[in-house]
């Protein structure tokens, strides 16, 4: 048995517009101990992602939102301390929704689930924070399942920078497609140029995006990954080929919004190019994991996949590091180190 | 050969708003003569559809817009008055892109294709301008391939009691769906409900929709076949099902718009449902217009497809008719009898 604390985040008022650290609440817990059917995670990675501040608000949304006075909700990556089900030891490293603490209870009642990692690590832990995480295979899933890219196309990718979209724009590149990120800093454009080998990236907050994109992608937009929706994806709408896939992952425009925010103006072209638009959720391929990730650590090992991940040290840090993924300057994906990796 | 005119109405200025009368230009023209690998058409039926108010501006959209001056563009039945393609001959009933017209010339150089009604007809002449049409097809197709509709399934379509919309809701029907129409009047209501089969009705401008919505849709709405976008889209979106299909066949509520017309501001529910909006136009699903006019008028000689069509005799009155499809009055298909059928 542990004798320390649980340190824990929870929510302690939701956001109007932007995120605040105050949203969060600071507590001190006991260690829980598992009962049967159990398990008890001591988390090392938090994993920090736009998604999280859907949870926050009370609108109608994918999984329920996180109640005023629940511990924020969190994917991480962490090892089995105690366990009391059968399929899980001690030392077992773990991923799944532990939230922000240091300590999680996982399956049994809780109904929060883990699945274990492979064993020997076919690579750093850190990866499955990063390209072979939920962000990887929400990519990976999103972008083949619905996009459905052939070779030759042309596929834009927005937040291309991103956790998501730095993914996106390498499964497209070994799909022999055209790729064009949509970022915002000369810096990005030049990670995605120079490291990930995009065909074209352009920065939205200083060039005419409708103008760049023609000049960008002149045989037309074969499918748009959509992170971000509002202005970027109308400016896409204009330049879209007939019969356009549009895999929508994020909205990220319209997360911090306290108005109500229209769809987008071109939307008749989704008519006029019987173009598709389709929403996923990396929860509707939880069967497609396992074939995810080891395709995605094939190429993470031949070099095909790159990524950079940000690590914010110290659980006390994930107020203030959360913040970091809506002020246009993160590169990659971004992370809590919430404890050291088992040794 | 023909010694008589060809009265036409031709493209004058572009519409801003509705559709006025002036917009179209009448011409007196000798009848032409086909040259080689060309059909001279007499026409019989000139179809009046929302889709003509797309071509009438000169914006995005899925053909060229008509051009000022050129034949104003529709579809029609008519019957071959001269020949000189081998496929065709004297008395063959054809339907095409007609135009507003006493004669079009197709084939050949004209690009302007037609098809050969079955002969014998298996049915009344006006049903080909009705549901085994254009209107019939493009309901069988979208509702079914996009669609994708299971037993038990709720579907919700709009503009129900129009040519497209009231298909629709029949074929859901025969595939037993839950059928639920919005439409504009009370009459119209009463119509669906008593005559079509459908199980519930809406009344738009009379009901609170969302709330009449939930009261139809207990099981909320797994197929939304839109027709008009807007406002019902809005309301449609925060009813849908996970995995919801919404087939885009038309955007009514925009086309008379003389500013920008924002997509739908629910349209955060698309990804949070895992939704799919797909645009579709029926000349992508040409292949498939045997098949659907086979099983249409299988069910139409069934009794299990009706419809209702209204005439408006005299080519000199459809720039005056053309504005009944926007005034919530129509029920059913509408079109001009420009000729006699053939007897």
């Amino acid at each position: 048995m542990n004798t320390g604390k649980n340190r824990q985040f929870r929510l302690a008022s939701r956001p109007v517009g932007d995120i605040t650290p105050n949203n969060f609440e600071y507590r001190e817990e006991p260690i829980p101990s598992p009962s049967d059917g159990e398990v008890l995670v001591r988390n090392i990675y938090l994993s920090l992602d736009p998604t999280n501040r859907i949870w926050m608000s009370d609108r109608p949304q994918y999984m329920p939102p996180v109640a005023i006075g629940q511990v924020m909700r969190g994917g991480g990556i962490g090892v089995v301390e105690e366990s009391k089900h059968p399929n899980f030891h001690p030392g077992d490293l773990v991923s799944g929704l532990l939230g922000w603490q240091d300590y999680a209870l996982a399956l049994g009642n809780t109904g929060n689930g883990i699945s274990k990692l492979p064993s020997p690590l076919p690579c750093p832990l850190t990866a499955f924070v990063g390209p072979l995480g939920a962000t990887g295979i929400t990519a990976y899933c999103g972008f083949l399942d619905i996009g459905q890219p052939q070779a030759g196309e042309t596929v834009v990718v927005s937040a291309a920078a991103g956790a998501v979209g730095s993914v996106v724009g390498q499964i497209a590149k070994i799909k022999n497609c055209r790729v064009v990120g949509i970022t915002s800093s000369d810096e990005k454009c030049r990670w995605l140029l120079e490291e990930l080998g995009f065909d074209d990236a352009i920065n939205y907050k200083t060039a005419n995006l409708e103008t760049a994109l023609a000049q960008s992608c002149p045989d037309g937009i074969d499918i748009y990954f959509d992170n971000v929706g509002g202005a970027i994806l109308d400016a896409v709408l204009t330049k879209i080929n007939l019969h356009a896939r549009i895999p929508l992952c994020g909205l990220i425009s319209a997360y911090n919004a306290t108005e109500p925010v229209p769809g987008p103006y071109n939307y008749s072209q989704i008519l006029m190019q019987r173009a598709k638009i389709q929403g996923f959720i990396i929860l509707d391929y939880l069967p497609r994991f396992p074939e995810a990730m080891q395709e995605l650590g094939q190429w993470l090992n031949q070099g095909k996949i790159k990524y950079k991940l940000e690590i914010v040290e110290g659980l006390e840090n994930a107020p203030s590091a959360i913040l970091k993924l809506f002020d246009g300057n993160k590169i990659g994906k971004l992370a809590v180190k919430v404890a050291d990796e088992p040794v």
